[in-house]
């Protein structure tokens, strides 16, 4: 925390007041007093439109599934430390473990037989699997099984923990919005218990959360819900089987797709129909093949992670060929675009499965959200 | 915007696997892939509690104001710079222009007879008197007269512009969003025209915003309100009754300050008796003479000017004596309380009125906010 | 409480099926059982529009305020009658005190030092002066001057009393759902204090409420509010000069008013900016002298009192030349217009002012509103 | 419409006025002026708590299958009657085809490749079934199946018609708000085609509706919803397997349930994740053999259809055995109960299945809900 005082600095914009040595000194006594005048700085803080310091950026699979393996050698889960998590890390923010501006995502890895000691704070969080199974996440002591395609919410200041259970090592995606509350400073953490009972530790097939609030239209009555969704898991099946159908709709003539070819479902909370968690939205698209996406652009940034399939990915002015796991970042306001490769027939075969999560519940929140489609 | 890999930053904190060549090599893949490991960031990114990069600062109003003067004349009102303001820049934020992570707090200084250009911009933005008169905000082409201890509040989107009408000069505050809708990327500015009719010079003694939306509990029927309050002006003489009737009811033995000799009112949106504007709460307190408030500490920041009377503020483990015009910041969750001297008598006579503004919609909205009274 | 068995009513009415012995045995035993077939009773139970079974009536405030002078001679206020209350009775809902089938209007009377005693009920309330002054309704111990043009809710389940200060008899009327309450079964009431005390009875200009939430956008910090508005009056000073400057915007060449020459404010909760009471509406309408309002027809029913001016208003099929202090009521989905005789001049004299009330926010509430305007 | 003057109703109640020539001449006037003292009336309009004109009743369900056959018989569906729907008329209503002040219930019959003709209206609906199948609710051109233990809702102003596609006739249970439509006359009506199309009569297994909405905890992104719940269809197996799931966590020793042996849903809209209609709440609950409910009180009535099982139910002061498929009527703010004869085992078997619909949300809605459990 320095206290120094420092240099205005100076930006090349239109505006500017002629030169004079009155004026640099006056600009002297305006740094000796911690003051910056607007009118060198408002090219760069109120641009025309927002100009973002990240920048797209892919992230492949094979590599981070790699050194995950590497961490799971060479570091310990331990107290402290609290998670083998590895930070995707923006190119363009200076070094930041930040996925862009507002959220964190990471690729979280755990051994077989380990637990990650139990924690809570206040950043709202997630888990996501692309591949495997066998790790447990044990939320207010209810252990959640986690697999395959399943998203699993964790609104702020809950208990957690994690187990593996298997007979082998378990990687899956994180995501948190860290740097939003680091940016904002609002984040409040504790450490729980450092280990998790044997009772914890049983593999039940669902989880009690799932018993009481994973029936399809149906809230119990005798339980309330707080900040974030009181389901902790929201499983692959029924994921598909909503992606399936609304592509299988389009086909019939009804609506139901964003677009052509373009299905997508949200995950909400089912205590109040909104977003799955207060600062995060997170939804899973399928783009059947042959099918390409209309460019849009958004406040606000959104992370993405290959599920299934193949496809050309465009975000600014970068492309990609991305596959199973592959995660990339959109930037604020950069228009992103997906193109599905034809695949063989009229089948799903061949399509795109694309997991995505966002900040746009913090921007609809505060009356700042904006979007537009090319 | 550089995309040069970048070391990891190794913080000093428990839970560190044990150094190697092995877990040196794996660093330095990471680093070149954009990786970051969570557990060499942890106690930075996830405290116990915010630990806040601003600090405690205060600002002296002559100083400012003696600047602001000099700024009159040698830096002129142009398209491009925009405005003459000047802002306050936290010795701890690295040279940005923030008052804190989140608000920007600035004076701005208009010349006799001088225009400050029309233009419209996402961040919510407000104009507060402490001294002085003879300026027009002219907002949706309404113009709207600025006098002493008078609120302006602004919503994001709305053109406006300024004059001077009178033959003395005039400086205000402007409290904006600026840091947070920055920091998210979600701003978006337009410019507007470059001169304002002599229509809209006129001074006419209400704006018709106020004529509207500015009798007490009554709203037009007629027309239809945005985001944000559609009340362009909240005038001293009512925040001045509301802040007396508090204390003389809490003489009489009823209900009413927030603590003894403490009185506060918030400034409201008449269409939702919600805070002022979407991210920004804004509220007058008046401290009796010789009383003293509990320590209160929040999530989020605030910024305080002083209207009148002088006080000792403790901020963390700062602490001023203040006097009209002072200017300082409360980092989140840092306590602040202010202890106002005895005055001759038990009158308002000698009681300090503070005028503050915050960022808790934004932790309100997205289920974020605490407080903590001693 | 009767529950003989009844005839089903026939309704005459298409898609009957054809008589016959065994339907009128089948008939028989439906009645025996306390059953009643759709199709005899379509047309009546869900007509293609709302089929009111109000009708517009209209009330003349001289004769009401002369037989409230009577009552005031012959029935004393006591525990048990509660209020000295006379109530309009549509003409052709049965004998029901309800000006219509959801609100309740009546005259209220209390003669000089007059106290009616305290109690509290669910029922929503208001009072609504058209002339004299006072009385103190004094809501949760707080005194509370009432005077011409004064609007005074009361939201449902505050403690009550009124008292009489003044040397002469003071006659109001009284607004509340006791029928939507009646009908819906929803209703609660609790008896309070016989008397109120002599501090209640001091008669300060402004009442506490005044002093907490009556200042244009501004809310005490310090204080919460239930359900309902927290400001127990709204002054005829502020509603008037409200409508006035409406009319002087519409003279400018400014929106505000509802259409050419009609003015209108509606009363809201300043803790909300909604209605000022769960279930009814309040507003006060101006229509400048010469003007006429286009015929508006709405889900639900309003009562209208002339507060000033006299105007030709036609309800329905039904028309009048009302003058001060005459009352209204509009049934459900019929429409209702104004024409106000053009005074000598330009100005305001000559025009209508024309308080409203309706129950509005319940449909509103349940998605049941909709209104035409011709 | 009759607009005779009517007697002013004399109530027995304290606090009257004595008698007097004076009096009665001043009652006549009253009369004559379609007015009535509230003095007089007040025990009954404002009674301490809300007292009930309806009173517990039981239909028995083989009695109602029985009399639907025979109009099956009978009466013809045309155009004009619309619905082979027999209604509840509570013996206590006035031959009134109301269940309670507020809710309709009927019993609707649909013979053999019978259709009932497409229409649309305000009131907001449901249908619900305790046997059979072979029916398909055609809402929005979207068929919709029916089979034993569905929840159908049907949000006001939808097109729906109805199509037997079975070989069997088939009965079920209709809910609607029709009496509070009625009472606060708000209600409209729309005739559709006569006909269903043959594309319409088809039988997919699942409605368009449930292949969009009813993937747990997902929504489409693609799609908006109106008022009222977008799922059309609630499956029994799902109601099942959260009731079971309830009453096992309660035996593993979890929270649930809302006391002890008792299981309760509420049926949701997934867009709102509040109630499934605008004003009406409808749940499942499930008592477990051997299990008694506290009664319970509430302000609102509420219908009750035994879906299974047997049991002893109390309702204010009556009491009766219920068996599939009864129906009974709670008033307002009359206490139910229900004791579950205890079964063989420990097993689900021998439990009571209560399917439930109540008029709550306008109370809610309107901040008029209490309730209070013994």
């Amino acid at each position: 925390m320095s206290t120094d005082t420092f240099p205005i600095p100076m930006i090349d914009s239109p505006g500017q007041p002629t030169p004079s040595g009155a004026l640099a000194e006056l600009y002297q006594c305006l740094e000796a007093e911690y003051l910056i005048p607007l009118w060198t700085q408002i090219a760069d803080l109120m641009p025309l439109r927002p100009h973002t310091k990240a920048r797209p950026h892919l992230w492949k699979w094979q590599r981070l599934i790699r050194l995950a393996e590497q961490a799971g050698e060479l570091v310990p889960v331990d107290r402290g430390g609290e998670r083998r998590a590895i930070a995707l890390a923006n190119p363009s923010l200076g070094g930041r473990p930040y996925a862009s501006p507002t959220l964190w995502a990471a690729i979280q890895y755990l051994m077989p037989g380990e637990d990650a000691p139990e924690h809570r704070h206040s950043q709202h969080a997630f888990r996501f699997v692309v591949e495997g199974e066998g790790v447990w996440t044990i939320v207010g002591r209810d252990p959640v099984p986690m697999g395959r395609g399943d998203f699993l919410p964790q609104a702020g200041w809950n208990w957690h923990a994690h187990h593996n259970a298997a007979a082998k090592p378990m990687a899956w995606i994180d995501g948190l919005d860290i740097p939003f509350q680091y940016d904002t400073e609002s984040q409040f953490f504790e450490f729980g218990r450092d280990a998790v009972t044997d009772a914890e530790r049983t593999t039940p097939e669902r989880s009690r959360s799932e018993r009481l609030w994973g029936h399809t239209g149906l809230n119990p009555v005798g339980v309330k819900s707080g900040d974030g969704s009181p389901l902790l898991a929201y499983r692959w099946a029924n994921t598909n089987a909503a992606l399936r159908d609304q592509l299988e709709l389009e086909r019939e003539g009804f609506p139901g797709v964003i677009e052509h070819g373009h299905a997508a479902v949200r995950y909400i909370n089912p205590a109040t129909g909104g977003d799955v968690l207060p600062t995060m939205r997170a939804e899973m698209h399928r783009i059947a093949s042959g099918s390409e996406t209309a460019p849009v652009r958004e406040v606000g940034s959104s992370v993405f992670q290959v599920f299934d399939g193949t496809a050309r990915v465009t975000v600014g002015d970068s492309s990609w060929l991305v596959e199973r796991g592959d995660i990339f970042v959109v930037p604020s306001w950069t228009a992103w675009s997906v193109s599905s490769s034809a695949g063989p027939d009229d089948s799903d075969s061949g399509s795109l499965d694309l997991f995505r999560f966002s900040d746009a519940p913090i921007f609809e929140a505060l009356r700042l959200y904006r979007s537009e489609r090319s």
